[in-house]
């Protein structure tokens, strides 16, 4: 297989310039695999990168490849791989992780203090036509399931590691505040865990339009109903097992608080603005709810990928934007700037 | 065993007004145990309903005997009734659940929408010289455990509950925010599940010294220092395992979320005055942090009686104060008026 | 609603003899609901009973009335009935549990030893036209689902309960040894938690055949291949995430213990008729599996209910053969011989 | 800090034939740590290579050095540890995992396929002056922590990771079945997870002696009494909550879990010589029993230090027989054939 000793390369070199750019193909460790970047979903955070710079205290100082959501095809390894040998589809799973800190031994790899991320600073990421990832961190995908699906198992992954935090159980009852591409694929996460009621709030008409498509049973617009009332209304007044916030919205995250039932859970997953969010505190005392914080995920991509191969829900439906890579600026401005017409979007480098 | 017709109760028979009346003795259905009280501790709730006539949407509307830490000596027993039959040393759960509901089937029978509770409006409570009881409530001490100290095992159950929720397991580092009784009984809760380092905060030295004197390991005056600084000073900058908040303190709450390690564990126990705390949600995501709250308690009597009666702490060096039945609007005062000199408060309707 | 005094019931005089007899109506006490009995199916414990008069020390005494999988509706309720008021279509948990015993209020109801359970000695069961049961223990079913099936929760429940001991998670593997009623409705039980792969075990086609109509991904007959190698050839050697043994079969439990992947777990559902079967200890300790014993279930009817409602799999299709309540000892007779051409055997007690 | 470039190893040329030869000092990779051994205990699994060469499968073919359970202090560190310099007093976990596997991201390292543990052929163990680690592997120990009884927290982690997998609360009651080492500071890890009563058993009273020094409340010698009828007595005829097998032998397993209260667990930790043991299936379901393997720990090591730090129990009691690496086989010899008269063995290769 031939591999070419540069490539190219979307660089953020400041908030609002993406410029491509031509870069060494980058070399291997002995454990690591090469893989040739065939789709790359948009994620928010790198918008908000790309249009602030920072995400807290995590800043962009230096010219920097955005994108973590990717699928490609190895294309060489190193000398220490034995899962791999090239010609391989996989899915990306965008981080390396110490495995030898408690929070590896423990099983909590998102938590590791050494962890290294796709496209948070200072570590570049996928708008490029070839990454590098550690062997254990590439899944291999069928051949039915294309690449640009496969790049979704990222934000899935997210919606995953809420079901798992929240043990949502097969029949169990839930909430989805936010009907962004993580909330999105958050109901397919509880479609996957058999859940029997997924009520979805957003804005959006094409968001929850999208969400029903996807296995939602219940839209709720916020614009015009209040989320709470109309969770109330629909389950006895007791409210959900399970309510997931992903907007990072603090109205949202309140609302998915006082929807859940007596000794029911809420997982946190979107990343407000603002770090203080009031909390009705009788609430969670009263009703004896569980909060749980919710930082990427961990062993999720081999359930992920299994469920997108089943075919459980259509989830290339959610990829309305299409761009090559010298398009990248564009696919970034078009994710930050028209949310209501557009759900993913998605960037081919070797389109 | 003789058993009068009518006894003495403490009545509140408005805020701040207890008087003593003549009351016929419970009468018993099948499965009730009558107790002759012998101790009765006075607890943060009795001293809230005592002062202002409710706690939130619980409201004293007619005349009520609060109290419901107690401990006594069965007297009659109900004609279902199969495991006492009069003469035993008890402590009371003081509670009664449906049995029948989803969360009592489930094991959280805290929950129950049915469950009635001493002194919880309108029901009674202990104040009294006898209440009854259903007989799976009730539960055997041993002789060298005093009525007083059972009593405890009310406030310990909460600090039990804690442990539970937050899974506690030996060898983890706590950090306890409130030393008020069910403060101080909480550091005993961590003491019996084994933690290895045990913070305690409060404003109030005399509090912080009875905290040492049953098992804290560390003792921080926030008068003097931030409860969070010192915590970090002391675990590496990482936090501890689990916080728990016993006071119902915004700040306190607040500081219990920030002591807390990366994938540690919060519970919130004490009830604050305004619904609705900031939190920070910054916290909770990054840090995966997962939030209990803590609502009275299940399952605990046994093993509360059974780590009081090891000896595993000097519970009674907490009862600072004590009164007889007749002086219980000035054992009610004592609680609400001078917190510095006094630990638990205690009233002994039969003494 | 006419409620007549008398009914007929199918009475077990002694083994293998089955009398239509006329019985009073059953009497309700207040939180009591009478059922008008509209389907039962036979399960393996009715058979063994009316072969042999006993399983194991649960000794059919007196007549007795078999059945315990059921539905019907609700013809008359007891004056403390809050949640029925007659007409309503229900599916009955055949067992009423005490709620006050530690087993019961740790949420392990199955395990409370004052349980009354229908149809095993000395309680009468359901083939008969009328039954009464606690209003707890009873389930609203919808219009859409049949009696018939309905009934089938309670097999169903088995499998559900499986899936929670073994915390079945969404796409793991699992492996069903026996494909009798059991064993058929536990594959709807795995499809329902989301298991990605079921591999099934029998030696009947027929049974494996409805196996995988019910949602089964292989089908393996032991007359014609070792189920242990059969399942590591298609796990790459690893075995399953976890082993459901229905059968009661010796060998069959062997090789579940032996399909298990290293930290998996195995369920023991089947009882076989030996009490003693040996077991491979070092593949215990070795690949540190768990093994969990199943008896009845507790907490599944809602779900199981809402399984069979969303149309999950064709449990009907279970459903070979159909009797009168007059032909109840047929039904039996059809249960015990014919075990090749006959999966769930269904009585009518109001056809 | 001066390393000698050779060492004095104890190494076992056949069964039976320990040969005290002249090694090279390890080499260190760069996360690799060299350790001055100061003790080491003597396990039985030393034991057994030491007179038959194999364990099942595991065999030594060429010579092999045994000792597993050690500390000692460092004294060189590979370019890229960052933990240690030199001089630190520390514990070995004498395993070396991948990190990688599906095992270890899931927090199960001890189920990692590529493990290397020190003394399991062909990797040799620490009867020697000096052995490496990786260094998180390492864990630090208090100055006033004798080096053996460091050693001791090898055998210590199986009983605390037997507590972990039976989920062993605070006030729970234990059988231990065994009291050879691994037995005995099961009972200490019992007693630092707060077992309200721990029963043991064994034939040596010399063993169930320590035993009740080491907080051990009820020790019942089975050449006098049965174990079963011993602890049903005790415990109301119910059982225990929790029994945990150490010896490997059949008939203790067999009573272990008979031992188990409806509802309880049973850790099988011993490794009996047959594979093949017959269990109760009866008592396994109706009796609704967990049973879980234990192979070697994870995790266990920080709070082992902790509790024996904190002096929860005179581990060092343990220790009756002490030898030089010089004497090494004496050492197992004595190990091997005087049972009654010692407990734990140990060697000083550096004294």
């Amino acid at each position: 297989m031939h591999i070419p000793e540069t490539m190219k390369a979307a660089v953020m070199t400041k908030p609002r310039e993406i410029v491509v750019e031509t870069r060494p193909v980058p070399e291997l460790n002995g454990d690591e695999v090469l893989v040739k970047v065939m789709a790359v979903g948009v994620c928010g955070s790198d918008v908000h990168y790309y249009e602030h710079g920072r995400i807290g205290n995590a800043i962009v100082k230096n010219p920097m490849i955005l994108g973590h959501e990717c699928a490609g095809e190895v294309v060489a390894v190193g000398g220490a791989v034995s899962r791999f040998r090239g010609g391989e589809r996989v899915a990306i799973e965008p981080q390396t992780t110490c495995g030898r800190c408690p929070a590896c031994k423990s099983g909590k790899y998102n938590l590791c203090p050494d962890v290294v991320f796709f496209a948070t600073p200072p570590v570049d990421g996928a708008f490029a036509q070839y990454v590098k990832a550690r062997e254990d961190f590439l899944f291999p995908i069928p051949d039915h399931l294309p690449y640009e699906e496969a790049s979704l198992v990222e934000p899935f992954s997210v919606g995953i590691h809420a079901a798992n935090r929240t043990g949502l159980k097969p029949g169990a009852t839930v909430a989805i505040m936010g009907m962004g591409p993580v909330g999105l694929m958050a109901v397919v996460a509880a479609k996957a865990y058999g859940a029997s009621r997924i009520f979805v709030t957003d804005l959006e008409p094409i968001r929850l339009e999208a969400a029903l498509r996807l296995g939602a049973t219940h839209a709720v617009n916020v614009r015009e109903r209040d989320a709470v009332e109309a969770i109330l209304a629909r389950t006895d007044g007791l409210g959900v097992d399970a309510a997931w916030e992903t907007a990072g919205n603090p109205k949202a995250l309140q609302s998915a608080l006082l929807s859940v039932r007596r000794g029911g859970k809420l997982a946190v997953v979107g990343l407000p603005m603002q770090a203080e969010i009031p909390f009705n505190v009788h609430a969670i005392t009263d009703r004896e709810i569980d909060i749980y914080g919710v930082f990427r995920y961990a062993n999720t991509y081999p359930s992920g990928i299994a469920f997108l191969a089943s075919g459980i829900a259509d989830a290339a439906s959610l990829i309305t934007d299409r761009y090559s890579l010298e398009r990248t600026q564009d696919a970034l401005e078009r994710a930050l700037n028209n949310k209501s017409g557009s759900l993913k979007v998605m960037v081919y480098p070797n389109a």
